[in-house]
């Protein structure tokens, strides 16, 4: 072989950035997603000990007892693969949900679905429609599978019903003949506003059947109202509707990375074709598998969010802060700061929540902070602290002018 | 919004159908990689309870004790999301090994990192070099991400010191302007067949710096050779070295999907671009953090392997049956009959192995078996098994003829 002589060859630094550059021009302009801190991370950095994270909407009554305790009946065997075909939780989601197995695809969270999605069906020249606010996820997959993003504008800060809310008619025109996927999110994250089932029909009907429906529908436990659509009785109706819903949420599971997707099963074959073989861990699959029944959890933290999103609406309404309307288990409030300042000074006071407004924000609400919604002490607590340091900035906000 | 008239709709899974077509041309032509038998699904399908899986490589001695003793620990708070930057992790796996932090990825099992690679490098027009009987999962990755494989022919069965092993010269010679990924695995998977310290180096000297290397070092720990390279050394002094590890094999924990790569930071952030924000879950951290430092468990794995693999190379040796060299932990025989239908006929005898001459095979290698190097008990009976199905295969082949 010829060989480079040794002392030619660049330093492995140099040769790494040139690397870098060989990598695809759309995989080199991600931004990469910005996770909830860590509570490790915050205790590290400022040295506080008692930390209350709101941040990442986790659910604040824990994870389902039943899959605690079947982790600790049967999480043995952690040298053997798990089932990659997932059999098991397959056969439990099909009978509670009456879906057919074949049209279930598992996911290493729902994340994971939104990429396999992203990989099998977009690529450049493709785009991907969806709402400005919605779930940051879209627009990081439809851009690593280098596809472009058709970013509908949302409904306006001052609509009567739904503010930020994804404008379905907008989105149905923005359609065009490079349109392979839809995201939308009901109830959509970071805001919580939500479509309703004769929207979503309506929307549905006017999508073309080749266009794929990516419908997230990772809240949508949460959600109490008679109106709000099922999507996978929907996904029954309408062949180009691909469901997603995850473990991380109301079951409590987001340690584990669990989720999973319906749709036709020819649509759930090509999503298999990208899905690593063994993409959903061993401990997931049982703990998912056992979540599943566990009912009265499940109720309990739908009531237990509803008191505190009822609580937390009434509580910045009485200080005059404008919310977005939600039916998930955050509420996204105005501070009418830059949303930076005050996730910045609420670390210092021991509380992660999620400012928006960051680079993956697509403008209008740089001063918005998400808030997970906790047991009733978090969102006292955290309520306080947001006192504490709205009362502070203002202060100095109307020192320095 | 203009609807289409219900009645008018096609079916829905007419509308599958149609929108499957819309996936990808070169995600349409992947065959999904076939993963070792679960022993749930042979108990199921064959009515057997007493049943030996020695198809997936996994750790004969079960789980690193110091992980599972972790996970008892540690294993709350399941409802909180994983560390998405992998802090702890990282920093135990920079101290093991002398690594700069910055050039570490985390991934879903070290597959995880070879889509990575494949997302952030690979696309249409590009290709990756990689040896005929490499790992199959380089095929995969490679057509997921629309790119050009260069199978480059291994030696042939009659190589005077390693049969079916990847040819370096001719690899070298495969690259072309268009290739930016090779893929190395060492030892390799399925045949266990390895390169020399002085071969890799004088290989990497003559790859140019423009070309990623990825070095699969998936079974590198079980390797007792002293001229065997060690690919994290190496990445020191070539910066276009990925080298990708994982805990699925000697630390036995392939049911919690932990692997990890390391690269100039440079090129790592370009993996952690494509890289899911959550790709490892909560338990997977905390077990293969415990399990690094578990050395007494690794170097009995080590010892019990090596052990294992020169008992059955012996008694293969024996039986006159031809095995492919290996450092690994398993050994690849050819049966001498189609290797589906030893599979199919030990399955029935309760014990599960892996049959290679797959669809992802590239040739040559139909008549061969791989089985992972178990325990001495296990090891005992997978032969006796063999012996069985190959009389019989046999004999009604002769009485055939």
């Amino acid at each position: 072989m010829r060989t480079m002589n040794p002392s030619d060859r660049p330093d492995p630094s140099s040769v790494g950035e040139t690397l870098a550059a060989q990598a695809l021009d759309y995989v080199r302009a991600i931004s990469p997603y910005v996770t909830g801190k860590p509570v490790d991370a915050v205790a590290r950095e400022y040295g506080l000990t008692d930390i209350l994270k709101l941040a990442s909407n986790e659910n604040p009554l824990g994870a389902s007892p039943r899959a605690s305790e079947a982790l600790r009946q049967r999480a043995w065997d952690l040298n053997i693969y798990p089932d990659g075909g997932g059999y098991a939780l397959k056969q439990a989601l099909a009978a509670q949900f009456e879906l057919d197995p074949h049209g279930i695809v598992l996911g290493n969270g729902s994340n994971d679905l939104l990429e396999m999605v992203a990989r099998a069906f977009l690529a450049p020249g493709r785009n991907a429609v969806f709402s400005a606010y919605a779930f940051a996820v879209y627009a990081l997959a439809t851009q690593a599978a280098g596809a472009t993003a058709k970013v509908v504008p949302a409904f306006p800060p001052d609509h009567p019903t739904m503010p930020y809310g994804a404008d379905l008619e907008a989105m149905a025109r923005a359609i065009d003949a490079d349109t392979r996927v839809v995201f939308l999110a009901n109830p959509n994250n970071p805001t919580g506003t939500w479509v309703d089932r004769e929207d979503l029909v309506t929307f549905l009907a006017a999508v073309p059947p080749t266009v794929l429906v990516v419908l997230d529908e990772a809240y949508s436990e949460y959600v109490e109202r008679d109106d709000f659509p099922d999507g996978l009785a929907l996904s029954r109706q309408f062949g180009n509707l691909v469901v997603t819903r995850t473990f991380s949420k109301i079951y409590g599971l987001a340690a584990l990375r669990v989720g999973f997707g319906v749709a036709q099963p020819a649509v759930a074959a090509m999503l298999d074709r990208v899905r690593q073989p063994f993409n959903v861990n061993h401990l997931a699959l049982i703990a998912a598998e056992a979540a599943l029944g566990d009912t009265d959890f499940i109720a309990h933290s739908r009531q237990v969010n509803a008191e505190g999103l009822r609580f937390m609406a009434a509580a910045f309404a009485e200080r005059g802060l404008p919310t977005i309307p939600s039916l998930a288990n955050f509420i996204t409030v105005n501070v009418g700061l830059p949303a930076g300042r005050v996730f910045d000074a609420l670390l210092r006071e021991g509380v992660i929540i999620r400012p928006l407004g960051g680079k993956s924000d697509t403008g209008g609400i740089s001063c918005h902070i998400r808030i997970t919604i906790g047991t009733q002490a978090q969102n006292e607590r955290v309520l306080a602290a947001l006192d504490r340091v709205l009362l502070r900035l203002n202060e100095s906000a109307s020192e320095a002018s």
